[in-house]
């Protein structure tokens, strides 16, 4: 869950030089940043540094990141006619960047650890590009699914024939598991997520699963509809922390592995009190086979790289040792 | 439901002359707006036009309303020195506008319809007092629990005597129920809510039941924890639109009645639209009583009065009669 970031002084001393998409689009400092935390703490899997937006480009919605405000999309989609120029990203023409970071990350880990790729889910993809940038009500997006539903499958099919592709060229360039990121689901009634959403995602999945590599579908908020959402599908689902882990695997079935779910704040305050919920979660886990220790969201940039480090070894300390 | 408010034009009239906050320091403009709503639609009660942060200025907290960016608080709270002058607010002293702007609007509705009071919820103005506005991470306020809570419960237990003071004033002006909202509770962990928050709401929500007034207990974005919310006490939960409404009462329990819960979005979009949910969410509640239809959470600015129109009178006409 974002492992490389701002958190890092080593992050923060390319970051100095480069804007953060220019180290998207830089193949060997992508790769260097992926890096640095598998250098720093004794993690379990690698996960590719890149940016959720990057496949817009390629989709002909161009984008930047403002300094403190976050991404700001150049032409918003608010109605049909926006569309027109709207098509699916090529990944080896659109985005050989990740690709190419993914392939030296690979050589780099010498199989030591597995690498995740990763994709933004088609709600929350569609949010950013409606929206225009982050948002509080979701009003726009929502309003766009609510009041021209054809339209809206219109921009739902090029961003999940966009995703899927980009997931698909991830696994070929040597991603050994993919990751769907749904941070914004959260906004939606179970109502809306079911009629204008999940077939969507559920598409995504059903592409790019059984593969050979395990597909984490996460989502964000949407602990009042879990069942739901794994019903669209993935070998893992990912939680956030705002459900308790065993309450959460018993509604989403334990026939799936589940991901999380420790709120990324909590690693800002004492390791007693990061120890104290380590321990919380792995006894909700209960020792089963199938829980991936996470956090719940992407890691905050304040937060001391001390304490991931206290973090990754009581995990580690607390784990129930695997027999065999 | 935040009945009055920019959404209608009447507000706007008046809000041109004054600030918002003027608007709530006048008794006789409180309860003017807080009639509007109640003269334009078929409504079932009435609440008091009013904002959940005007205790903090008798609690020694200053803040504005910054245009467009929300609520300032002047000097936030971070540290338990910053708590020294920091003090429960007294209603009758502090907060003499509210109350009379409740026996004015009392008079005013003649016993046609019930009046309800609220206040926000302890973790909720905590989380205001401690960030200094809105938040996305809340990590300022969470970092406080967990780094001094010394400071933490010190800082809840004058909140918690404040909100518990008020609503009592506001049943003794007349008010004939009461609503504590905890708008951003969903941010917190269960485990979080268990430890550093829910002593305070049962405290507050044990004060003031059972004095004739039914109380309801509002959460939003809480539908990870539902059975924990609904422990800590009140008559009604209220909810938002994540999760739907027959799997939220099966988790709070039937024996207390549910409020909710509709997207306010929602009231954007097509009438169709709104039929549309308007009949799911009945066939959700069942026919049960105990079901108040509302909001989730509060009206959009934007919302076209008629739609709310539309959709008081879909409730109505689609709502089973009761018998007798």
């Amino acid at each position: 869950m974002r492992q490389a970031g701002r958190y890092m002084p080593e992050y923060r001393a390319i970051r100095e030089k480069l804007s953060f998409i220019e180290m998207c689009r830089r193949p060997e400092v992508a790769a260097e940043v992926t890096l640095q935390p598998v250098a720093a703490f004794d993690l379990d899997a690698a996960i590719i540094f890149a940016d959720i937006l990057l496949p817009l480009e390629g989709m002909g919605i161009g984008f930047h990141f403002a300094e403190g405000e976050g991404p700001v999309i150049e032409h918003p989609v608010r109605q049909a006619s926006d569309l027109d120029a709207v098509r699916p990203a090529e990944p080896r023409e659109d985005l050989p960047y990740v690709l190419e970071a993914i392939r030296l990350v690979r050589a780099g880990l010498h199989g030591r650890l597995p690498l995740i790729g990763f994709a933004g889910a088609p709600f929350t993809l569609a949010s950013y590009i409606v929206e225009g940038g982050h948002s509080r009500a979701y009003a726009l997006v929502k309003g766009l699914m609510y009041s021209d539903q054809l339209a809206w499958d219109r921009l739902m099919e090029v961003v999940t024939e966009t995703v899927s592709r980009y997931l698909l060229a991830q696994l070929e360039a040597g991603a050994q598991c993919l990751q769907l990121f749904d941070s914004w689901v959260g906004a939606l009634a179970p109502y809306d997520y079911e009629k204008y959403v999940a077939p969507y995602t559920r598409a995504v999945l059903a592409r790019v699963s059984g593969r050979g590599a395990p597909v984490i579908h996460f989502v964000n908020g949407a602990t009042g509809m879990l069942p739901l959402v794994r019903a669209q599908g993935g070998d893992v689902i990912g939680v956030d922390w705002r459900i308790d882990l065993d309450r959460a695997w018993d509604e989403i079935g334990h026939d799936v592995a589940i991901q999380g779910n420790l709120d990324p704040v909590v690693l800002l305050g004492p390791q007693t009190g990061i120890e104290e919920r380590v321990a919380d979660i792995l006894r909700r886990a209960a020792g089963r086979p199938g829980h991936i220790f996470n956090l719940g969201h992407g890691i905050l940039p304040q937060t001391p790289p001390d304490n991931v480090r206290f973090l990754v070894d009581a995990v580690h300390r607390l784990s129930p040792r695997v027999a065999g």
